[in-house]
């Protein structure tokens, strides 16, 4: 069998935030897979083929690449971002799971890519420096008491926290209840990060606090970024910088 | 002032997964500031001065950057992996806030790479495939007792759970502790993992159970994943694939 499955990762947006690793698959590929603004980020060329799908069809896609894969394609399935991180990876190993047994003689791989929250991240400077969580606030498939359990642990525990997915038309009132169960864990003062598109020419960075954030400030092109309650804003003549220090005195938390 | 600080993350180690951002900013730099072995991963050129130091000293190598800066230098501060996770950004910050005003004025960009624990969950599958910590069990920055804590409760939550620097020589004890409190938490059957110099020559990757698992696994080179109760195994002939489904059902987790 020559042909091959590889996720990659196309970063946040920015071509200059692919790696050469995810650059070479695209160019050996003869198939993309995706969804339709992904697989649009692929340049059109001979020999390449591309099959650009809508949201919400992540298991037919994956089935989809799998089977040309093994009639010998070379079939790069991409994601936005990381593909371990809330994208196509494990749809992919879902399909192959529930799949013919001969898929599990396709070879596999995962290209990793620059995940939004740490984009997000390092562009508002280090907020996510020390430990933290990051969560998918969609409750497409999974419960929302389980989102709720998980947003009051990660508040008890003081790490910061990274939201995929805050806010969707079909979902407006999943990040209202997020911000009333953090008001209720976390102190008014506590920082939150709005980073949307990041990398992106439309980017745009917005530094709030718990206390005067509204639910209109995200949406599902936005990665949002709670801080631990260390996390902190150093003041400049340019953009303020929000990160969360390395060191925790024993005080404040024993 | 025409000096600046990029801090900037090299990736897991293999040249491969160098953004071509970083790439870019090491090309422009006039000096390089680094621990030793992440500066030896910079080419030597006409122009471009080494600054290469020991571990540990994160805040004076910080303060260095940001004084050449403002004498003009053009300065990236590298790290491997992410400069954001569990590494040299919160440095910087903590440098720049409590350092001359006049530092304040220095243009200081964060750029983001692929963090371990993204390079080794694309090794194995996708582990982190939902919802995550990343935890550094090193405490010598924070308090024993916090790192207990967060531990209980990531585990209590069912996130899956990434460690950094696990085990070091001076701190052989704090990961026979993370077992212990682990082993107390889940199940006996709970997937770990033990990623190893992943990307490099000398990568090992080894799935294992918190009943199998022993403390001499991990070292300072190592990542360590520890799966959600959901977090699966599928056998191949090949290297089987870890992952864990997108899809949580409500029962088992109300």
């Amino acid at each position: 069998m020559s042909g091959w499955v590889k996720i990659a990762g196309l970063g946040p947006g920015n071509e200059d935030l692919v790696t050469p690793e995810v650059s070479a698959v695209l160019a050996e590929a003869t198939d993309i897979v995706g969804y339709i603004p992904y697989v649009a980020r692929v340049a059109e060329r001979p020999g390449l083929t591309l099959h650009a799908s809508d949201n919400r069809v992540e298991i037919d896609r994956s089935q989809h690449a799998l089977q040309m894969a093994a009639e010998g394609k070379r079939v790069a399935v991409v994601s936005s971002g990381d593909p371990g991180v809330f994208a196509m990876a494990a749809a992919v190993f879902e399909a192959l799971e529930n799949g013919p047994a001969e898929w599990r003689n396709i070879p596999i791989d995962v290209l990793p890519g620059i995940t939004a929250m740490l984009a997000a991240s390092a562009r508002a400077g280090a907020p996510l420096g020390h430990d933290f969580c990051a969560i998918n606030l969609s409750d497409n498939l999974k419960p929302w008491s389980l989102i709720e359990k998980r947003l009051r642990l990660a508040a008890q525990g003081d790490f910061a926290m990274a939201f995929y997915n805050p806010r969707s038309k079909s979902r407006p009132e999943g990040f209202v209840k997020t911000l009333e169960i953090l008001r209720e864990e976390c102190e008014p003062e506590r920082l939150i990060l709005f980073a949307r598109a990041v990398s992106r020419g439309d980017e745009a960075i917005r530094i709030s606090t718990l206390a005067e954030a509204t639910p209109d400030m995200a949406d599902m092109q936005t990665v949002v970024i709670v801080g631990s309650s260390l996390t902190r804003v150093i003041e400049r003549n340019s953009t303020p910088i929000v990160y969360t220090p390395r060191f925790t005195p024993a005080k404040d938390q024993e």
